[in-house]
């Protein structure tokens, strides 16, 4: 086992700690070059121009042919966007809960006056099909609000099932949150038919929280002309108005937005479905560490964005992954607080990277339960790993 | 009159414009230089540590003891903030509209519910307080909404006086979008009693736009408690709880957060006061210029953060400054459009910075106008922006 630096002499070197939690994700240098750049005017024709691209490479990413908008805020705004633009007060909304993410879809609804009918599903497994179309045949739902990546269980919630569930009930508007699932699994707004659909720019496009994406299908937008819930600052269709121009209908956050211009050109040269297959893969790999070592997974349909992982004392393997290896992973969430480690599988990570997050979470493992793992156990789950890992 | 390079030519040199729009401004290179900084996660102990520091710094451009809360949207998410957290569905609010940002407050309050009073000011004016006290005996008046610097007019507005006479009408709420003003005009939130005060992240805080603060006074909470109003994504009360831990309530906008903490310190290390100063030096050196050449100032009550001046062919002189010259002041907005230019006064500008931008504008004069400007006429106007300027 390698030693590594302490948080604080890497930080001295100004050197920042490794990212594996599921958002925000490491920067690539040339992101990290575009942002340093100097200002450019939001009403500038290069700006103009560079909005333009971007917004023809997002259809790409969310596989539509609609306008995708770029809102200045983190996911939580465009969730809010996603309901206030197409509801009206008292509409009620099915939310399937499925974890901290499901139930921000009930706040939401709740905060701008809708009445949310919840389906509560247990933390770490994916929604019934049968449980969501019991509550179908209520005519007065509007739409149904899921989480296609529930990053606080790490668990895949099946869109493809709901959405082609949902043709039968053309009069419900399938809204998915797919802040952790865009470009990391199969999501297909438009083939599958899914009416709202948002992302946000720390997860799977590799840039720093303070962008957020939407898209509605052209029933959403049908549906937007008689919603009567307040909005301004996420006035959709002003800022679709804008956007059709090169502009944003308020100041644009520029450096952000260039920096995905740049995110967006290294994400077209991947490829979608390799950005899809590179998760999935560094998944597998987490998940056989995982089983060789006797660690449960937590979720029983696991994501391909992050893994989350059942341990002993997690915030304290977590706090010293930090302060000691410099090697930022999330903890458990809410109810799953100290009982779960996610470990994200976003961003350009190296496999180089990937190994050595692994073999600290292995060193700490050892630290902890000696009774439990060894070192040359570790080292045997780290040969596993990389049989799946390509060399990088 | 020196020539200069094209603006492709810069480009291709990686040299971009230099702004002198009343925002964005141009960014120091400390500042710069913390945005292409490697990723931190928002919930590290790093990154708690940096927005308690920020925490207390903008207490002190805010003048309160008040919490200042960092909002991840642009400033018009916050004056949207600031009525959906203090007012109720069909309450009655003043606003004083004299200009694109002043109609803002009307638009806002009728997105939201709300019953505007509008006092419709020329555009280029101040209001009278006189106007406004014939209003505030209308008991149904829950908050006067104003613009410190209407950044359409470039006009100040009379807040401390506003504010003496709000004091007799202890229950309603003054609202300040000080977005373009924070820092570049006095603006006393404590002193003076101003109940919300708003200002983003790309005027006087030196920064790209995405950011957005908000301070509410001791009152505004109070009114806050049963303010009926939608809000989740910027519910007011759920951020302060999540800033006093040194959180925000979602996702954190890190790299523009991070370069807040650079931008405060280089601030505060210049002192508030020398910062009203330097913005009112090189108003002064603007209004100069501008009376020397016989061009006329827009505004009856010009402000500090930028200067509007009456031309012809506003628009086309603007576009050859972007183009040509790589400057980018900005043109008129609505009924102002093609009628005035404005130049900013804000952010990190040099004595050089603002003379070429003055040199290169005049250049643009005598060029569309050469039976008015001549090259010697405005060489002597330059000298007596110099003789204001100390050299930098």
């Amino acid at each position: 086992m390698n030693s590594f630096n302490s948080y604080n002499k890497r930080l001295k070197k100004n050197q920042s700690p490794l990212l594996l939690s599921p958002g925000p994700v490491i920067l690539a240098t040339p992101i990290k070059k575009s942002l340093s750049q100097d200002m450019w005017h939001h009403r500038s024709f290069l700006f103009k121009k560079a909005l333009r691209k971007i917004s023809s490479d997002l259809k790409i990413l969310f596989q539509t042919k609609q306008d995708v908008l770029i809102l200045a805020c983190t996911g939580t705004g465009a969730m809010e966007a996603s309901l206030s633009n197409i509801l009206s007060p008292k509409e009620e909304v099915l939310c399937v809960s499925a974890g901290k993410f499901g139930e921000r879809w009930k706040e939401i609804a709740l905060a701008f006056n809708l009445k949310p009918i919840v389906i509560e599903v247990p933390w770490g497994q994916a929604v019934s099909i049968k449980e969501i179309e019991k509550h179908l045949n209520n005519k007065n739902i509007k739409a149904l609000l899921i989480t296609a990546c529930e990053t606080s269980t790490a668990t895949e919630q099946p869109i493809k099932e709901v959405a082609k569930l949902l043709k039968n009930y053309p009069d419900i508007l399938l809204v998915v949150d797919a802040i952790t699932g865009l470009g990391a699994m199969e999501l297909k707004m438009d083939k599958w038919g899914i009416d709202v659909m948002i992302a946000g720019s720390q997860k799977t496009f590799w840039l720093p929280a303070g962008l957020a994406f939407i898209c509605l299908s052209q029933k959403a937008w049908k549906k937007n002309l008689s919603s009567k819930l307040p909005k301004y600052y996420f006035d959709l269709n002003k800022e679709r108005q804008a956007q059709q121009k090169g502009e944003t209908a308020f100041s644009s956050s520029v450096s952000l937005i260039r920096a995905l211009s740049v995110s967006l050109k290294l994400l077209k040269k991947k490829g979608l479905k390799n950005l899809i297959i590179r998760t999935e893969t560094l998944k597998k790999a987490c998940h056989i560490f995982c089983k060789f070592l006797g660690l449960e997974l937590f979720s029983s349909k696991p994501a391909n964005s992050l893994t989350a992982l059942k341990v002993f004392s997690a915030d304290s393997i977590k706090k010293n992954l930090e302060r000691k290896h410099g090697i930022f992973i999330a903890g458990g969430q809410g109810q799953l607080k100290n009982k779960i480690l996610r470990i994200g599988h976003l961003g350009p990570l190296t496999n180089k990277d990937f190994i050595r997050a692994l073999k600290a979470l292995g060193f700490e493992l050892v630290k902890q339960k000696p009774d439990l793992f060894t070192k040359t156990k570790i080292k045997m789950a780290l040969k596993k790993v990389e049989d799946i890992l390509k060399p990088s």
